[in-house]
């Protein structure tokens, strides 16, 4: 559990990087400009060896850590292990973080205004790829001159992304930390997703996702961030948080309002994301996931990694994910293994369900730590 | 898995039963007349010892055996498991089935008319508990003169029948057989019919419960069972049954139609289910299972199951259901052993998740046979 009660850093400040020169994507279609949002934090050594990436999941954003000002009161996502002294050390590694192509927190996504038409791209958005997001980073590296990263990091879709940088730029990494994660998107992860997209189709606000200047479908987008918010608790994490707690009374109500706290905090949590979520984002960043399978023209997972072999890695699962069951990372680390590359695994007790990787700070602290300290040392960073 | 391609046996009929005393609600409301729905299969003995009855989960009804005539297509939801020779031997036992209370394929709920009004109840139905259920079932039992049940059985919520039956009928059951259960029904349970109802309340055509004369809320109810759906499955499931397949494609479209097989199912389950199923009847039923805990009032589980001993018990869970885990029939096992309690319990080894109850018809067979041949002995059945 976390038990960093450290205000954190603030953050340095928050970037946009613009890309005239279009971008060909896995669909076949091009994109651009493109802009991406992104954070950084630490200072990049004259070397410009101390680079880590944060790759972040569905619902994150670039601010993964500190305050932008002191008055600011949400902190970045993983303040908890971004920053001095924590286990991605902004004492020693510059760290960079990008709002992913498709998402709507200052990157190029549905809601941003297509040039073609003047207004916002709405499902005239393409469908992109975990791919075509790596794809934009690496020209955020370039841009700021860095041709190889000490180390990328990241949990559930960034875990993909950690992947998917492993396999398409296995020259511009040196370490890799996939986080309760998987190499293919399974047919469970498809459901939850294509449910949480169908709650939003349903939403007569959506309008085909032309609703920009209207109302926005949040009932829906809501709907789907509640159905997200089950997955990734665990059920002993809902007993031991929740339990069969009445919220604000003491007996059943016989109606049909909010009673247990199990209800109120995914209908809160529901209601909050609309505010910071755009619905249609949702639904590419969720088909990009589905699209996800580092097998798709290989013959099996390890061929996927063929020349991925001098990257190191630490793979990290969880015990009570049941979204990203253990086995799924164990299938990576037999393909990572297969091909000869250096990888630590550990499989972490947890109750906390997917989660975790956000909540089991203290052991994620020292065995990010241990694992960086030494990629310091093998790769001879200054 | 199904290894019973038999075609069945013809239902004998259907009846309802109908009684015009009004019931009083575990909520204080009273509610009547009221009708069951129900089917019976085999003969009743002269000595009336041989009546089992079978209880249906969320979306079942009263049909839970053969066809009702020799057109019809659909066989009951149980075949499997009852008829001549199958686990529920309709050769030697008088079974019977009732649609719940709350429910709409037959027996009294939200979709009935209200005496009162001349319309449709809707949400001016009471909110029902599993024991207003239960004490329905129980004035059928009266009504069909049987004073004593050779057994009780059911899955999902039908065991927390099962369980309801046992603890207030104690001295009108033999033997009782709860299937992938719980005494109480858990967060995370609570956390998916909360978002399926959700789903519903969101749909405009739902129109606070009042919709008989109109369009129904087709989208939200099938967007409920969707949700639902996945959790009857399990990870293994999906993947042995339907992988990444793409259905009816054979490369990705980039675009957001149905791709995957598994989004294929889920809509055409989803849409299926309104054909047949009420929306309020949806969130009544939920809200029951939601409420379901033999805990209330009691100081443990142990003494909710007090005067409960006598009965002989097979509980039964399957590995891979992580919607009921394993643990909570545990613990079920540990309060009526606790009372003294002739219990057997089996953890089955299935990949099939919470439906296994239904699909692994050749152990059950096995197990269920082996228990009733017991029953019929100890309890001297002629």
């Amino acid at each position: 559990m976390n038990t960093n009660n450290s205000v954190g850093i603030v953050a340095t400040q928050s970037f946009t990087f613009a890309d005239d020169a279009p971008m060909q994507l896995d669909s076949g279609e091009t994109l651009g400009p493109i802009t991406l949002a992104y954070e950084t934090y630490g200072t990049l050594n004259p070397d410009r060896t101390n680079a880590i990436l944060i790759l972040h999941a569905l619902s994150g954003h670039a601010h993964c850590a500190g305050y932008h000002s002191s008055d600011e009161k949400t902190l970045g996502w993983w303040d908890d292990c971004i920053g001095p002294g924590k286990a991605f050390d902004t004492n020693k590694f510059f760290v960079i973080c990008s709002n992913v192509l498709g998402g709507c927190q200052g990157s190029t996504g549905p809601g941003s205004i297509n040039p073609k038409t003047g207004k916002e791209y709405g499902l005239n958005f393409p469908v992109i790829t975990v791919g075509d997001m790596v794809r934009a980073q690496a020209r955020l590296l370039d841009h700021l001159g860095i041709a190889k990263l000490l180390a990328i990091a990241g949990g559930s879709m960034g875990g993909m992304q950690v992947l998917e940088w492993c396999a398409r730029y296995p020259e511009r990494v040196c370490a890799a930390l996939p986080l309760a994660t998987t190499a293919r998107h399974s047919p469970m992860l498809i459901a939850f997703s294509e449910v949480g997209r169908q709650a939003i189709y349903a939403d007569p606000n959506w309008n085909r996702g032309d609703y920009y200047d209207g109302t926005r479908p949040n009932a829906g987008l809501a709907l789907a961030r509640m159905i997200g918010h089950i997955t990734y608790l665990s059920e002993t994490s809902m007993h031991d948080k929740f339990g069969r707690r009445l919220e604000e009374r003491e007996r059943f109500g016989f109606d049909f309002e909010t009673e247990f706290a199990i209800e109120s905090y995914l209908r809160y949590k529901g209601e909050r994301f609309t505010e910071r979520f755009d619905a249609n984002s949702y639904l590419y960043i969720t088909k990009a996931m589905d699209y996800f399978d580092l097998c798709n023209g290989h013959r099996n997972l390890a061929a996927a990694f063929a020349n991925s072999a001098k990257i190191v890695y630490l793979v990290v699962s969880f015990t009570s994910d049941w979204l990203y069951p253990t086995y799924h990372s164990k299938e990576l680390v037999s393909a990572l293994t297969a091909v000869g590359a250096d990888v630590s695994y550990l499989n972490i007790k947890s109750s906390w369900g997917h989660d975790a990787f956000l909540l089991e700070v203290e052991t994620m602290t020292g065995l990010v730590s241990n694992f960086l300290d030494r990629i310091v040392n093998e790769f001879g960073v200054k």
